[in-house]
């Protein structure tokens, strides 16, 4: 008989007691699971680059004492979630064992091959030998079992896409699924952060949403990276400016949109200090939604309240329902950008 | 002739260029209107309640020191944002003067006596005397001006209430004014911190908008104010729990909902940490408005990924239109609220 689990997966905590998985100290890691769980034999772990780059400064770079340093964290809190930066990471393994209360609840199967789409630092995870470390790429191959919580969400491989393509544009499905869901046609739209990786799948997203009685316009900083997005033609206007300028910025979409702003901002960029410049180019009725983790909640609501604008503010939730599906599908549609992607990540 | 004036008022930027007010260290507070100004006969300043304890202790509480401090920030900065804390608060006075460029504009005149409703930290400012300081209820009058710029949000006091009523609830406006909007007949709302300044106000529209049909749940943590709460009869549940523990009130929420959970979460606490419980009490298609600002931008967006919900999160704009006649409106229809906030703020 398996025990009856919480979706949530708190009935693993350890420390302190009424936390979820996340925010716990320490969780359970032993691999008999619980009714509604899924047993992932695992194949690689993709460290958050945060925390990958922080574990080999402090392993001064070697492969012995990273492995040393990542088995004492699994050690320690019976998941991967680095004690420095908090943050975690994304798994690739195989369907072991589904707990009994999932049957006819999930389309899994023993077998299928898949990549978990919720943060190492919530999940289960046990490392028997680590095979592998793939310095540069942030991978480390292991022998070990991880669990995936019922609520916990995955994508299932595909088998027509390479798998470090598959990963490496499942990290920002979140954003290019949340802008088809916003993007109305007619739409005018400024992607900042244009030219990067979730940026690109954005554009060409609102672009496709947009469509030929919209407008997308892709921000971007290095005339490099502007020109590669140039190429893939997923935008109808390309502007080079520094994000961090709002009144700059301001003025540029002004002169594009005779002054009438745009309907919807997506910020895409990985630096502070963008709030204001998204809330000035966007009208003051319209939406932004803020993909970029170093968005600051307070400089949005006075930036905003500061200016007067309406504008409605979206915190960039990681998922959304077929974030996946939507994000890969784009890699089969666009030979262009397919091409970019492999070149860069694959 | 008068000079031609930026409407978010960079054109009054000394230092750094190219910022915006708020953000600037320094900005012109010469009291010779721009064509796009209207300039304030100052009456009072309400100095946020951050900013004024700082400035309490690093006074002693003197009086004369409290004065001194105060002046010599508006006359390093132009404006009278707290360098520690960063901080502003709003005004009262009377209209003055109006620009010749917003003649047909604005509906206001000179001689209208008004609330302004953006944030001290971005107002210029010239205190030429400071009469009374009534410590213990941060309000400080004095004899000086101040600028609104164009996009200034500002409000008409109202005749028909006391001054400081009106300035207690307008600082919250914007928390009843979005509830207004968001809350649909038939919604299940539940209000965190429903017992507060703001959350009482958001219970109110709440109830208002969804109707028989609905229900609001009003979330507190003493069962003093929840008994306030009561008395005025702003929610259909009153609820005692820890908003910073998610599993508890997750139950109690499901336990109320039979399992449905909420369509709206509105979050009105002032204590960090309970973005979790927001997202753990509402439907997973359900929408969050963040208007605490103890709100953490990326604990919000990790947390909702890590459970798998599609929540709507919003940033809580201080501003959104019409928030200050809705807001007082509550003031003139409910006779019980009116009571509680003359008692609390008046
Ligand atoms: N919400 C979520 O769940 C979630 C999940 C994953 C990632 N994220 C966040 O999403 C953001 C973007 O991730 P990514 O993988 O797309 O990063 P990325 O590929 O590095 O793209 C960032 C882009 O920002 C641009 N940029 C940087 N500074 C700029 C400036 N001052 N002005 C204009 N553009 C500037 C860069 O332009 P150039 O290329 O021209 O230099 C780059 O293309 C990150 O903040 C990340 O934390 C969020
Ligand atoms: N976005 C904006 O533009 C804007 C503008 C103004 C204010 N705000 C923010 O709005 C928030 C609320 O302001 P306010 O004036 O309404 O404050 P308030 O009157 O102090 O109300 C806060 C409420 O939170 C409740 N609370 C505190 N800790 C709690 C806990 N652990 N569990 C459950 N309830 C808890 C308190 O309950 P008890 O009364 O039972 O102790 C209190 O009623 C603040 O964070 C403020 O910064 C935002």
């Amino acid at each position: 008989m398996m025990k009856k689990g919480c979706p949530y997966g708190t009935h693993r905590v350890i420390e302190p007691a009424g936390a979820l998985p996340q925010p716990a100290r320490k969780i359970d890691n032993n691999m008999e699971i619980f009714d509604n769980e899924i047993l992932i034999d695992v194949q690689t772990l993709n460290i958050d680059s945060a925390s990958f780059t922080q574990i080999k400064e402090q392993a001064g770079g070697e492969i012995e004492k990273i492995k040393e340093i990542m088995l004492g964290i699994v050690a320690d809190r019976g998941k991967h979630q680095n004690p420095v930066t908090g943050s975690g990471g994304m798994l690739i393994g195989t369907v072991e064992k589904i707990g009994a209360a999932l049957e006819g609840k999930t389309d899994l199967k023993v077998g299928d091959k898949l990549a978990t789409l919720v943060s190492l630092s919530l999940t289960p995870l046990r490392i028997d030998e680590i095979l592998e470390v793939r310095k540069n790429i942030d991978q480390v191959d292991i022998k070990g079992k991880a669990i995936l919580f019922e609520s916990g969400i995955y994508a299932v491989l595909p088998s027509d896409l390479p798998e470090n393509l598959a990963l490496s544009v499942l990290d920002v499905a979140g954003a290019p699924a949340q802008t088809a869901k916003l993007v109305k046609p007619g739409d005018t739209v400024l992607v900042i952060g244009g030219a990067g990786k979730s940026g690109m799948l954005c554009c060409y997203e609102a672009k496709r949403r947009a469509g030929v009685t919209g407008k997308v316009i892709c921000l971007g900083s290095s005339e490099k990276n502007l020109n590669r997005a140039r190429k893939a033609n997923i935008a109808d206007v390309y502007i080079s400016a520094d994000a961090t300028k709002p009144v700059e910025v301001m003025e540029k979409i002004a002169e594009i949109t005779n002054g009438e702003m745009t309907d919807i901002t997506i910020n895409c960029v990985n630096v502070p200090d963008t709030e204001m410049t998204s809330i000035l180019a966007t009208k003051k009725d319209g939406l932004i939604y803020f993909f970029s983790m170093a968005t600051s909640f307070t400089k949005a609501a006075l930036g905003a309240e500061g200016v007067g604008s309406d504008v409605t503010m979206i915190v960039g939730n990681g998922y959304t329902k077929g974030h996946a599906q939507i994000t890969l599908q784009i890699m089969r549609e666009s030979k262009e950008l397919r091409e970019i992607y492999e070149e860069l990540y694959a």
